[in-house]
This record gives structure tokens, C-alpha cells and sequence, in this order.
């Protein structure tokens, strides 16, 4: 009898089997009604389908490969555990995901390309260190290929990226929901797609709360610790001070609790803070611990592995919701 | 005319390439002597050998491959640049580095070396995320094997690793220097090679000084910032406290900067500290900025890649020097 594989799972419930990945990885949500998640994880178990990659019998010897091409993804202490999603998502298929950074360098991605090639990959995951927008090389297309914290501006293969919208209006709907109605946001690089599709989620949660958006609790920054400083002052030094701040990432409210602490203002009592990314080498810096939105970097990865190993060509962008991490810096306003 | 390689070079020098590759980098100190290195930099200027990867034209096109297997190496934000050194010196002679991280499991290290001489890698680079001695698997001697981060326990194959003792003999003596005759020192885990080795630099350090060791100012801790935080607290309350600690890494430093700080105690002016490993992520939580040792990972990775170039396969461990990085956390002692 052959084992079940995920696309026995897919074909059982009536899905793809990027939804069976999202939904028996716990990532569904956003993605999947809850009813077609009960769905998928119903035909699994009738299957006997085990996605714990420790509680199969992997083969040893050779594998096939997946080739991962990234800018710095592996050589930076950021985003690694796109790899490891990546990986291990490979792995559960007895798949060796390689990964080749060329540091940006359009002739070592090119040779990286090329080398991947003349091994046979059986695909290759295009990938970025920051979200952002990218051309996926020709070369590339002659294997499947699927782009991962980056999207396809030619829309020639599927995109796997975070829901920065979604990520963005949960932030600021949890400051909202405690009470704040002046909620300031501190902005990061403005060309990236995280920083523009952050402040649209912001904008969508006031707009929808009938809270008109006030220019002046809308600070720009570069998403540097000392942007969170300075415009956490500009916004404390005006007539009307926000009760709450939304950062748009974790380094960017370090300097804001700087600024607080500074100033003699305890988080949340004096103000709430939301941050975004939940970067694990930041976490113990916050105290109290930082209410922050996730980047869902494991979870991306496994998509993208499980797009090349489906063979999904469609393309799609598929946006993976970023969760929101409750600590806590978020309470009631003053005098609420 | 023949492009003139690093083989050219050590040839015109008489010395081996690794030395050429450590004095090109500038990473030679207690390694090559400095006659030795201007005899190497003289014969690459005749010879118009040229290190920067960028300066030179590379080929582009389908490259040769190294293989680099990892425990958790690209996955966590530690050593990537590690795999960034490697990398680098594999492409300067058009060689891909193709990373697999294993997660530690032996099947999949099993798994990977497999697939690695399926796709008839040159050499594999057996690397570990922090500093251990390992037993290299024999499937990876089909190939040429060299052991980065990590110690081959069995003496097959070429080793790579910092110079633990020499780096805890300088994190030590730059406190002597400053004066300071009571200098505390706060371990990290006991069986790591890295605190066995810095307490041995410690050691050194203060028996070249004439200085006895006292046990009281020896603090058992495991590498977290709260046993820097307990120890210093251990520390400062002893009827003698010291006037200097040597953290034996930067995370325990941090959380003796964190005591201090809370203590009313300034850094270096009532306490001076060292740390060790100059992490990355952790640089700016210093103030004052950390005077620390560096772990010369992008060096290593360079010299593993290197030596699997070369076809050097004597089984020798090959210790770089982690260079003192001075900063301002070290000043005489209070009253001196």
C-alpha cells in the first residue's frame, strides 16, 4: 500500500495542496475558511497522512534537489527560518533543499542559476532577505521557480509573500480594540512593500473604527532603533499626543521604549506600542515584552517548497498571514 | 597568459596557500610571521594576484561545487557569516557553495552527504553552528572533508576553529594592561571548547602577571544574559569585589552591564568589561560600545574553503586568531 502523500490529502478533501501545507502547518488562517480546514485535516486522518517529518520513515541516500538562490537570506542573522521552512517542507518529500547566496550579484546569481541547472534541481526558489519586488531571471524559468519574500513583477511564477496589509491592520485593530483612538504610526523605508502595505492595514483599521486619519501621528522613519527615538519625541512634543504607537518593526519600537523609558513614561501604562516582525535576537530586549506582529518566515518557506514540489505554476500571490504575538505593551489608555 | 591564481602566488612565496589566503585577508597574525606575510604580499603585487572577488572577471556559466553540510549553520542567526567567507573564497576560483543545513538529525546529514556526492561536490565542508568537537561521517571522506567550527575528534580530516585561548589570553591582558589586578571572569558552558579554551587564555593571561588565581572571581554560568546578570551580583558582593570582568560571551556581558547599569554602577569607570564573540545583532545594546573578541567566522569559512581548494588533506587543526576589538568598556581601575 503506498503511503499517503499530500496530494492524496488534497485530492480527498478538494483542494490544492498548498492549502492541505497552510492548513496542517497551522497557517490557514486568512487563506482557508475554517470549515475547509476541518475538511483537510478530516481526509488526513482518514488517510493516515503525518506531516511530522521526525515521525516518518525518511529514506536515506540520495535525494533530490531543490535549489533556494537568495541575496543574503542564509548569510544573514534575519531570515534564516525561510530556509528552514523551506527545508523542512523539502526534506518531508526527500527532497535536499541547496541554497546559494550571491550577496546580490547579478553574475554569481547567474552562475548560481546555471549551476543549479546543470544539476537538475527540480526547482528553484527565488528568494530576498527583505520583502520586496523582483525580476525573476530567464534562466531561472527553465526549471519551475517560485519567488519567496519577494514578488514576481513579470507574473510569470507564483509569489510567496507576508500579508503586510492584513499584519498591519491587525496591529493597529488591537490598539483600537483597548480603547485608543489617537494611535500614531512610525514608518520604515518607504519604497518597501512592507512599509507601504503596513500603513494601508493602518489606515483600513481607522477608517473602518470611523477614526479620521490625523497627518500628524503619521511619522516617517527608515526602520532604524533611532528613527523609533526621535519621532516618538516628535509625536510626545505634539499639542495632542497619541496614547498609543504603532511601529512599523520591532527595531523601530526598541527606540521608542528608549525614548519612554527615558522620558519617564512606563509602556503601557503611559503608552501602548505595537511592533512588527518579532525579531527572535530583539525579543529579550523588551521589557514588558513587546506586542508585535509575526513575520511568518517558516511557514513562507514551506509554502514555496510545497508549491515547487506540487508543481503549482500559476502565477499567483499567495499572501501568508502574519500573526499577531500578544505580550505586553498594549492596555487601556490613561484615564479610560 | 595564464590569470595568476592563489597556487601561483603561495608557489612564488614558498609557503601554502592557506597562509596566502590568511595574509590576503589579513588574517595571518599568530599564524604567519610578519616577514612571511610581506614575502606572500610582495610575490602576489609581482604577480598581479588579486583577492577581490568583485575586481575580477568571473566566469559565468555552470560553476564547480563545494558542498557545506551544517547543523543549524543557515538557519540560525549566528554564524551565517561563516557560510559567507566560504562562499566568497569558492567563488573567487568559480566554485558554487551549495549550504544544507541538517537540523542535527543524522538521517538527514546522512541524507545530505549522500546527495552531496551524488552531485560530485569537490569537497564538503562539515560545519557546526557553535564551536564542538565532532566524529565526521565516513560517507563524507568519499570526498575531501574539512571540519569548520568544529573539531575532528578523530583526526582525519583538516579542522578549522578560533583560537579560543588566545582570544581569553587578550580579553584578559587588555584588562592587565589597563591595571587591574582583580579580574573576574563568567564561564559559559562548561564542556564547550569555547569556554574551556577562554578560561585557559584567563589563566595564561594572569600567570604571566604574577597574579594567583583566585576561585571567588571564577563564575560558573551557561552563556544567557541572566548569568551575567547573577554573577555580577555574585561578584560585586564578595568582600573584595573585582574592578574588571572578562564575560566569556557578549550576552553575559550584556546582563552585567544590565547590573551595573542598575547598581548606579558605571561601565568602565566603576567596572570594566570584556566580552566575546562581537555578535552582530547584540553591538547595539552596548553603551558604552563593548570592547569584546571577535569570532573570526567569515576567516574560517574562508580558510575551510580554501584548504578544499588546495586539496590540502592533512589532518592539522588550523586555529584563527579572534582579534580584540577595542571599544570603551575598559578603563584603569577606580582610585589607580
Amino acid at each position: 500500500m503506498h503511503r499517503p502523500t499530500m496530494h492524496d490529502v488534497a485530492a480527498a478533501a478538494g483542494v490544492s495542496q498548498a492549502v492541505v501545507s497552510l492548513v496542517l502547518n497551522g497557517n490557514h488562517a486568512g487563506r482557508a475558511s475554517e470549515r475547509t480546514a476541518e475538511r483537510v485535516r478530516a481526509a488526513a486522518q482518514e488517510l493516515g497522512y503525518r506531516t511530522n517529518l521526525q515521525a516518518k520513515s525518511l529514506k536515506t541516500g540520495v535525494a533530490e534537489i531543490l535549489g533556494l538562490v537568495g541575496d543574503e537570506v542564509a548569510t544573514s542573522p534575519f531570515s534564516g527560518m525561510m530556509i528552514k521552512g523551506a527545508q523542512d517542507r523539502a526534506w518531508q518529500d526527500h527532497h535536499a533543499l541547496l541554497t546559494i547566496d550571491t550577496g546580490g550579484d547579478d553574475r554569481l546569481e547567474a552562475a548560481a542559476i546555471d549551476t543549479m541547472l546543470s544539476h537538475r534541481v527540480r526547482g528553484i526558489v527565488y528568494t530576498a532577505m527583505y520583502h520586496r519586488e523582483v525580476h525573476v531571471p530567464d534562466a531561472a524559468l527553465d526549471t519551475r521557480a517560485v519567488c519567496l519574500n519577494a514578488r514576481d513583477l513579470d507574473e510569470r511564477v507564483p509569489s510567496v509573500i507576508p500579508d503586510e496589509v492584513t499584519g498591519g491592520y491587525e496591529a493597529t485593530k488591537v490598539l483600537l480594540e483597548a480603547g485608543h483612538t489617537r494611535i500614531g504610526i512610525i514608518t520604515i523605508h518607504d519604497a518597501l512593500p512592507a512599509a507601504v502595505g503596513r500603513l494601508e492595514g493602518y489606515r483600513r483599521a481607522l477608517a473602518e473604527a470611523g477614526i479620521a486619519e490625523d497627518p500628524d501621528l503619521v511619522r516617517p522613519g527608515t526602520g532604524m532603533q533611532s528613527d523609533g527615538d526621535r519621532q516618538t519625541r516628535a509625536l510626545l512634543a505634539l499639542p495632542e499626543p497619541p496614547t498609543a504607537i504603532f511601529c512599523q518593526n520591532d527595531r523601530t519600537a526598541l527606540g521608542a521604549y528608549q525614548t519612554l523609558t527615558a522620558e519617564g513614561l512606563r509602556v503601557p501604562e503611559a503608552m501602548s506600542i505595537v511592533g512588527f516582525d518579532d525579531q527572535d535576537v530583539l525579543r529579550d530586549f523588551f521589557l514588558p515584552p513587546l506586542t508585535t506582529v509575526q513575520l511568518p518566515f517558516a511557514a513562507m518557506g514551506s509554502l514555496a517548497a510545497e508549491l515547487l514540489l506540487s508543481g503549482e505554476t500559476a502565477p499567483e500571490v499567495h499572501r501568508i498571514r502574519c500573526p499577531l504575538v500578544l505580550r505586553d505593551s498594549v492596555a487601556p489608555p490613561k484615564g479610560s
